[in-house]
């Protein structure tokens, strides 16, 4: 297992940690200024500047793309507004590709409008994936699937553990894989298994953050690392142990509480909290 | 698949559906009022009046107790007070027992205090279980493991699955079986599989509410039947495909809506949705 306590070369920062609606140029100094070589912005900072912009912005500041938030949804229109979706999911991919992203993080989607069927919506989601992967495959840029909590299953995400992931990865081959985010996955009685059978050429990317107890928003109200009840660095231990070597993105949602300071010290308790903790 | 809509006769009311602190006497002449023939009551009501009187209210109202709720918990005070905790699961035993309840309901528990490992605290539930089982096997009470959503598996349930409560009565034998509450079980892609593993000797309650879109509280923000986006004849299809012919009993903890309604407000809505929707 690797060493983080020493040094940040691991790490980056998912940027709705900052607030998704703040400049790219903000957050890429502010990350800059305190030492972190890695970032996973969101698509709408990217698209308010413009790919070219961005590219240079991060390169500028030497910055590593972890990978890009996010695409898939492939229910949120139905079966009939299914090329809509797919449309915009390549040029998602353009996007990534162009930012030169790890991965593109893909979530399922919820059930389809007006409908109660999750299963229906479940394979909608493996259809539009299917669609969408002979496009990331031309420009070589992986599509991470990103299993949600199961509390989001209805109107967010109708893939909810790491064993449906990978079972869409065993259905589709070479181009796609998982995101482990150890929020919505440390429940998972499979969890140790799954990330297992993932292993290193499947897993493009690991999120942290952690388990509030309570839990006073199912959305908003994630913790910094620490502050819950996750064993982080026992699923971290798993991960590494399956052979993933990239970086560990700090994505926290936290309306209540870290949404209200001040990035730096968003980032200061970041690195300390992943120096310690994770 | 039975038919539901000609009248009530599966139909029982969890009390948590009124309100737990009503009073016994209350709720039971409301639902016999209301044609309502089963009932799910909790420990704290029964002991109120003591066992005696609750046996002879119900059996004057000529009610059937479709499960008690609520025991199990065994990680509450962590391995050193597990004793305790199966002193007090025992006292339930019998109390469900003198009440002539079809079965206990037992949850998992959350964390064991202190404690990031669910592994863990999963680990003292099934020795909980296992020591509780032969006071329930003498006293002829079978016991009902009912999975909680994994949103509570930190602070209330490590059993979040039907796949881990199959697995525990695969380890137990006999005297153990499960609950399959559509609230907490709706989004697993393996529920069909594992309502069908557990066949009609396991499934031993069957809980009826609805998952509402939005849902503002993780605990207390459950909806009525037709209310949200659950496919409950579906699952309910599932569950008498393996043979369960019991009764379905309405579970809804609602502290913004139905907990503000009238008690005949809501046994009426609740026959109607059963009739209907369910």
């Amino acid at each position: 297992m690797r060493d983080l306590s020493r040094d940040t070369r691991f790490l980056s920062i998912n940027t709705a940690t900052l607030r998704r609606e703040r400049p790219l140029a903000e957050v890429v100094s502010a990350l800059a200024r305190a030492g972190i070589p890695g970032i996973g912005p969101w698509r709408e900072q990217i698209q308010a500047i413009g790919i070219k912009a961005a590219v240079k912005l991060i390169g500028d500041h030497g910055l590593a793309v972890s990978g890009i938030s996010r695409a898939g949804v492939f229910t949120a229109k139905g079966r009939a507004g299914l090329q809509d979706v797919l449309d915009d999911n390549r040029r998602a991919v353009d996007e990534a590709a162009g930012i030169g992203a790890r991965c593109l993080v893909l979530i399922g989607g919820g059930l389809m409008p007006g409908s109660r069927d999750i299963a229906d919506a479940r394979a909608l989601f493996a259809e539009g994936l299917a669609a969408l992967l002979p496009h990331a495959r031309a420009a070589h840029l992986p599509l991470a699937i990103e299993p949600l909590h199961p509390m989001y299953a209805a109107d967010r995400a109708c893939i909810n553990t790491l064993a449906q992931a990978n079972d869409l990865c065993d259905a589709l081959g070479e181009g796609v894989g998982v995101v482990v985010d150890v929020y919505h996955t440390w429940w998972d009685p499979g969890l140790e298994h799954e990330i297992a059978r993932a292993g290193a050429r499947r897993i493009l990317a690991f999120h942290l953050s952690d388990w509030l107890v309570p839990t006073t928003d199912l959305l908003l109200d994630r913790g910094m690392m620490g502050d819950g009840v996750i064993d982080l660095k026992r699923i971290r231990g798993w991960v590494e142990a399956a052979g993933f070597e990239g970086m560990c993105e700090v994505e926290i949602f936290s309306q209540r509480d870290w949404w209200q300071r001040s990035m730096e010290e968003v980032l200061r308790t970041s690195v300390e909290r992943y120096k310690s903790v994770c």
